[in-house]
């Protein structure tokens, strides 16, 4: 098999090797470099999760999470390439540290979320750093121990601010990582501190949308695409902003029919054009950050316009009472990766710039077109091969190649494309290298 | 298990966990964080593999090799860290880099070590950067193009000075890798070149000694042994310079043996005060770089004063001729592990400060007390445990802990002598943390 950055995970897709696969593949080299330069001048995010659709003919990211929740469902396997990642990742952004201040999400109640929180606690600790856990949570005044079904367990300590610095105790470390996503808003607390937040302030949702980002990932595919000659359409989801609209209030919505009816027009002109038996489909979200809710998959203009009062509802439904505004028109990925007849999204983990891992999300109620992150879905960790099937090195390099590869790839394209929002954020975006 | 910066490999020994490496695995964080600040004051070299002895009381390193060789037979599933490592590495030591010229041993006739020089070039190449071969070889004067037997092939080109920089055709990077131990002297080709060099040019063998190393390494081990509070006799071999010596004109020969008799009565004396039921034995070989040649291993005085001609001779045999005078004197560390019923000694790889593989060394015709590194060895990849037997991390934390993790602790205290080597030889030697 030819060396690969990315660990060797394997695809459930069992069918032949897809070309685009192949492409990027046999483009190793020039891809690496080029995504190592371009991270050289906007450096990643500390890190990331970039959720998957692999259509076949299309393979494209659909969310990029720059808080991401699931480091427990990281096969143990691959700790120790986490473990590495964040060590070069914190010694780059803060050399001096010698601990990190983690500010998680206010959920102690789940039990899924708190274990994420231990896991990566876990794999920062073992880099060589204290590590403390300060809660923002409201009423919080005394450590909180909590037990996890694991047998682990966390201590939450309330946060606090001296001069320009937030701890917890006496612990006033260089380096603080968000775990938390700012649905609710960019906290007091957190203002013109002089320690490293990570990331920045300005990538909570509260700032961030959903179609700043997809337009920086289709201007990073543009210039990847003629490093590697391939068409960007392949790799690049069409995005566009809608808005204002409310569901609730049925103001807006005439104006999501015509982009919905726009882009199901022109994707059905990409299919025609070659040869894609597939019926076009668009998924339409929040521009903001949703978990989940707030979003539907719909194959015509009337399925906007003749919502019922529950599907209004949902859609103006987002987390701690985030207003609905502005929404993202998206192309619809079809999704043809199966684990056990059931639908899978591969979900790609990044520390740094490094892939540490990954993740099938699979859902037994769903189908090729539906949004996967809801009720009922449940995770499957991607491990390295299995030992029977692994790759064998006397072979000739394009033999047995890791299918995976095209995975990670694509999710730094995405975690480029966030790398540079955040660029963005704090004025100094650099050009992109579109030359071979 | 426990988070573990090394990665989950599995020993071959199978008895019950043993006392040193359960102290080590309790340990993990203090160790981290420990070898972290050490590592970030006296940075690692590029690159090393250190060999160990684990005689179950004890687990020490008996050579640590800064040219390393084998790359090769790491397993394939672990590429991605030695990518990720190697990355990390080049952009600490030379940000502005975009290509690697290795500088190779001049073995064209020994593809096993060919090998190793694709997979290390492969292993570059993956990370983002161009790579070259550079031969120092004699009478090479056109590109040289090396079919090898896992169907690869390999260009090495003339090594070329051009002011004060060294390259091939027209590139001459900032990094240049030293993948040969310059036991035939110092390169002239190679002084005062204003590229980094890997690692220096004194730290070559031939400016090299094995007893500095291990000077270097039992200072190392004074302080972490403070820090988790052991004896650091556990691990560390005990080690004296004794020459010059010629085993040809037999001279030296009566100080030789009394170094010996001194190093088995002290250790004699160790084990009888901690009830070890072992014969003590000496590792007699040469202070410098050696190949495997020039190596005994003695019971007694006699040993070393009885030697017949021929074991003279190979006692007087090194590589390209290397002069031997200096002798290193080491106390024997028996190894208990075995593969099939064959002997084996762990070899630990790393790239920067990173774990990232090892091998276990077999030899099927050779005890407990020999040294493997000889004719008849082979070499078996570690891989991570297979699937049946991988940690459940819903268990207690001490449940199937990583049980090579101590291996990889040991392997990077070894390193660390090996990066305060090159600080010595550069002058600005820092103190080490020995305190908790």
């Amino acid at each position: 098999m030819p060396a690969t950055s990315v660990p060797h995970l394997q695809t459930a897709l069992t069918g032949p090797l897809l070309e685009l696969e192949s492409h990027l593949l046999a483009h190793t080299n020039e891809i690496e470099a080029w995504l190592r330069k371009q991270f050289s001048k906007t450096p990643a995010p500390f890190y990331g999760s970039v959720d998957l659709r692999n259509a076949g003919y299309k393979l494209a990211p659909v969310d990029t999470n720059l808080f991401p929740a699931g480091f427990n469902n990281l096969h143990p396997e691959l700790r120790s390439l986490a473990v590495h990642a964040a060590q070069s990742k914190i010694s780059q952004v803060c050399p001096i540290a010698d601990g990190v201040l983690i500010i998680p999400e206010n959920h102690t109640r789940n039990t899924f979320y708190l274990e994420n929180l231990f896991a990566l606690k876990s794999i920062i600790e073992t880099a060589g750093y204290e590590v403390q856990i300060g809660s923002m949570m409201e009423g919080l005044d005394a450590p909180m121990v909590i037990e996890l079904p694991s047998g682990n367990a966390l201590t939450l300590k309330p946060l606090m601010r001296k001069d320009n610095q937030v701890g917890v105790d006496d612990f006033f470390p260089c380096a603080v990582l968000l775990n938390n996503d700012l649905s609710g808003g960019r906290p007091e607390i957190l203002e013109n501190i002089e320690q490293t937040l990570l990331p920045p302030l300005d990538l909570g949702w509260d700032n961030r949308y959903k179609t700043h980002h997809f337009q920086h990932y289709s201007e990073v595919t543009e210039a990847f695409a003629k490093i590697i000659n391939i068409d960007p359409w392949l790799i690049t989801p069409t995005s566009e902003q809608c808005g204002p609209i409310s569901f609730k209030e049925r103001t807006g919505l005439d104006q999501l029919a015509d982009a919905v009816n726009k882009m199901l027009a022109d994707t059905q002109k990409y299919y025609d054009e070659h040869d894609i038996g597939c019926k076009p489909f668009v998924i339409v979200k929040s521009d903001s950050g949703t978990y989940g809710m707030a979003i539907m998959s719909v194959q015509s203009a009337e399925d906007v316009l003749n919502l019922n009062r529950k599907q209004r509802n949902k859609m103006s439904s987002v987390k701690e009472g985030l207003h609905v505004e502005q929404m993202l028109v998206q192309e619809g990925v079809y999704t043809y990766e199966e684990i056990d007849g059931a639908v899978a999204e591969p979900v790609v983990y990044m520390i740094g710039s490094q892939v540490v891992g990954s993740f099938y999300r699979v859902h037994t109620g769903k189908g090729a077109t539906d949004n996967l992150n809801s009720p009922g879905m449940h995770f499957q960790p991607i491990s390295y091969a299995e030992a029977g099937i692994l790759p064998d090195e006397n072979q000739q390099p394009d033999a047995a190649p890791n299918r995976f590869y095209a995975y990670g790839v694509i999710a730094r394209l995405a975690l480029l494309a966030a790398a540079r929002e955040i660029a963005d954020a704090t004025g100094e975006l650099p050009p992109l290298d579109d030359n071979a």
